[in-house]
């Protein structure tokens, strides 16, 4: 089947809501009876919808020991309930001239169509079915497993790089769950089995720990009359509990690996430290980070691409990123791809030199006036996806953030100041909650 | 109160039972009829008795989230029950001439008094009622709870170098439970409440989680009629899980910390190996890693020492240490402490320099003699006090052995030969599983 794995994706940094200046996304919010969140974002460009529902649960609410339950029960989720025959889920949306999927990531799985506009009924129907009443048998486990654990062959195993970044993930949480792949650990996944995929479906897939997003072609009332028809009479979940995850500890040393592989093409350095995130009514940090990372690795003209590729040519790449929308905290990254000749420490000397420089120059007002303009433009483009704009609302609101911080970001964003971003990065860049990462062809020698 | 945490002290690192050639320790073990195991040393030269309860639970069985919770039990243990007033049990043990205490580790929790044999029956009656009667109130938990917190305080803020320790411990796990300090992380100590203490002792305080260890002046006969009476009445938990943790992913990258502090007075280098702990019935490298440790470091004519103090003249200090009795994998430790005027860097390279002979040379026959007759004393010596053989027992019993491979421990040791050590340091001394730490008094240059 088709289901992607956002988790492995670095996200879109910026993520956009209305622009300064601009009407605010036609977004509408109500909820419930049984606690289930709805929002309806309103296109009527074209007859159709995107209909989603996101669970607050993903990989990082996971139970230790049990890794990958998460995205394994997001497969599962295909499989038949007592009136879906497996696999006819997504063949009635196919037959209807839909497209569907599914994803899981840290903090949310989420399950989407994109279909007609007087389908909508049919897609509740058939995803407030599953969130309740799913069948699985001991064959469905075996072969789903299969098909996750070929998977993460696929997706991490073949790929130095992405198990570099899983072990350093590992290092950069000392506590939180955020360090354990949303793929899982392998060893933990061929033993995933019916009870603790059911285990994690009773204890989070329930209306009151999800959110329902709508967007296109459809009304808010219209919204409404149909998730009182088939989300509303779905019983909560008395036993939900808050997701107080384990916090990390003060972090006192900074960490190093070095991960060698013979099937590296091409060495580089990466860093990454621990960041806050956005966090509900208090967004000003995390938007200051959102703009360092543009200033510093955003295109031709930003600080590392002009210091490390264009003056000192020590790097072919270099880059900066950070993605604000977390339950909890998050990173900053950093990476230096070096120019043959060039050592990883070198190259990662000539970073750290970058950056230093930078906190001594501060922040250029022309770029950041670029940089700002390019974000209103990103902002008015995006507009165009209602697609897009359910996608940053769902992810939102299953990151512990509200639809009014959705729509006050932008202006947060706008209001960034030079100094802003110096004082942000002054405090992010701290090596005793960074991890310095070397990825090289050969072992050193020990 | 007088209580002790040994997840802070290395192991001793023998481990030792009888000597080969030795009558065996005169232990007889036997299980009640509600599981909890009995295990009696007898040792008739003083009319005194060890009495130990150990439950198979210790920190690393706590659930994320509530790190240091095990510990935390163990000092509420000493309030009341519901027929001993606080403090009351250590009154009693006192008022009959005895002493008491209790620790807490990773695998394991255990109290234990040491009073004349005639009042074992009174000791029982004790222990069996908190097993599964306490009574907390919450100003317990809050009086306790500043207890803990000040244990942590004096053990590890104020000591830069277990500081340092915590923190390479959480990069040496990536996944497992022993990431996490015994004592808990402090942001978690602070929240934990009278829920979390007995969550934990409803989950693990059962006689069929407990061995009981009577070391000194008394006959099986008589310890089994004296647990009849006490523990055999006591209900067994009929929900106690199997102690299956989360294991270690494939260790791919090795990692580096560097923890500097303005309170360290003397530098050094630290580092850790992921290594394979004793198992019941397989022993023989965990064997041969324990001669390993006593051949790198154990004492003046130990390699490291040889090399790096006498020889090169680079350290002060070195040492190796590893500690085989652990439930899952464990690890295998080497430092050296540099003489002025060398720097960390330059520490480790004739660190790593001294290894890599040795692993070239081998092991020096006479010295593994020594080292061997050394064992073989030292195993003689400690039938002499019932008290560390009780302990001995007790740790290897709650650490997933049987009283057969504590008896068989001594001829595996005696049977290493010097390839099997080669072979087992070729084998941990994977670069990809281990973590070096530089503690340091300045901060690197950023």
């Amino acid at each position: 089947m088709k289901r992607l794995l956002t988790g492995f994706l670095l996200s879109t940094s910026l993520g956009l809501g209305a622009s300064p200046g601009m009407a605010k996304d036609q977004v509408t919010g109500f909820t419930l009876e049984n606690g289930m969140e709805v929002v309806v974002i309103e296109d009527h460009r074209a007859p159709v919808v995107e209909h989603m529902v996101w669970y607050r649960a993903g990989s990082a609410d996971e139970t230790r020991g049990v890794s990958g339950i998460a995205h394994f029960l997001e497969h599962l989720l295909f499989k038949g309930t007592e009136t879906l025959a497996p696999g006819e889920f997504s063949a009635t949306v196919a037959a209807n001239g839909g497209t569907d999927n599914a994803f899981t990531s840290y903090d949310q799985t989420a399950y989407h169509q994109r279909v007609a506009a007087d389908r909508l009924g049919l897609m509740m129907q058939m995803e407030a079915d599953r969130m309740l009443n799913i069948r699985l048998s001991e064959q469905d486990i075996l072969t789903e497993r299969e098909v996750i654990i070929e998977e993460r062959n696929q997706r991490v195993e073949n790929d130095p790089s992405a198990l570099m970044r899983e072990q350093m993930r590992a290092a950069l949480y000392l506590n939180h769950p955020y360090g354990t792949p949303v793929i899982g650990w392998r060893h933990e996944m061929v033993t995933l089995d019916l009870e603790d995929a059911l285990d994690y479906y009773r204890s989070f897939y329930a209306p009151n720990n999800a959110v329902l997003i709508v967007a296109g072609d459809v009304t808010p009332q219209e919204v409404r009359a149909l998730a009182q028809t088939h989300y509303a009479p779905l019983a909560a979940n008395p036993d939900l509990r808050p997701r107080d995850r384990a916090q990390e500890p003060p972090q006192l040393a900074a960490r190093r690996i070095e991960f060698a592989d013979p099937r590296v093409a091409q060495p580089y350095v990466l860093r990454s430290y621990l960041a806050p995130e956005r966090d509900p009514g208090d967004q000003e940090k995390a938007a200051a980070l959102t703009l360092l990372a543009e200033v510093l690795g955003g295109g031709q003209t930003s600080v590392l691409t002009q210091k490390l590729q264009f003056e000192t040519q020590k790097a072919v790449y270099s880059g900066a990123w950070y993605s604000g929308t977390s339950l909890d905290d998050t990173s900053f990254g950093l990476v230096i791809v070096p120019t043959p000749g060039h050592s990883l420490d070198e190259a990662e000397a000539a970073l750290d030199q970058a950056v230093a420089e930078f906190l001594q120059e501060g922040v250029d007002p022309d770029q950041l006036e670029r940089i700002k303009f390019q974000l209103r433009a990103a902002q008015i483009y995006a507009r165009d996806n209602s697609g897009s704009l359910a996608r940053r609302y769902g992810d939102a609101l299953t990151s512990g953030l509200t639809i009014e911080d959705v729509q006050a970001w932008p202006d947060i964003l706008a209001a960034v100041t030079g100094e802003d971003i110096i004082a942000a990065a002054r405090e992010v860049f701290d090596p005793k909650k960074s991890v310095t990462a070397h990825l090289k062809t050969q072992e050193a020698a020990q």
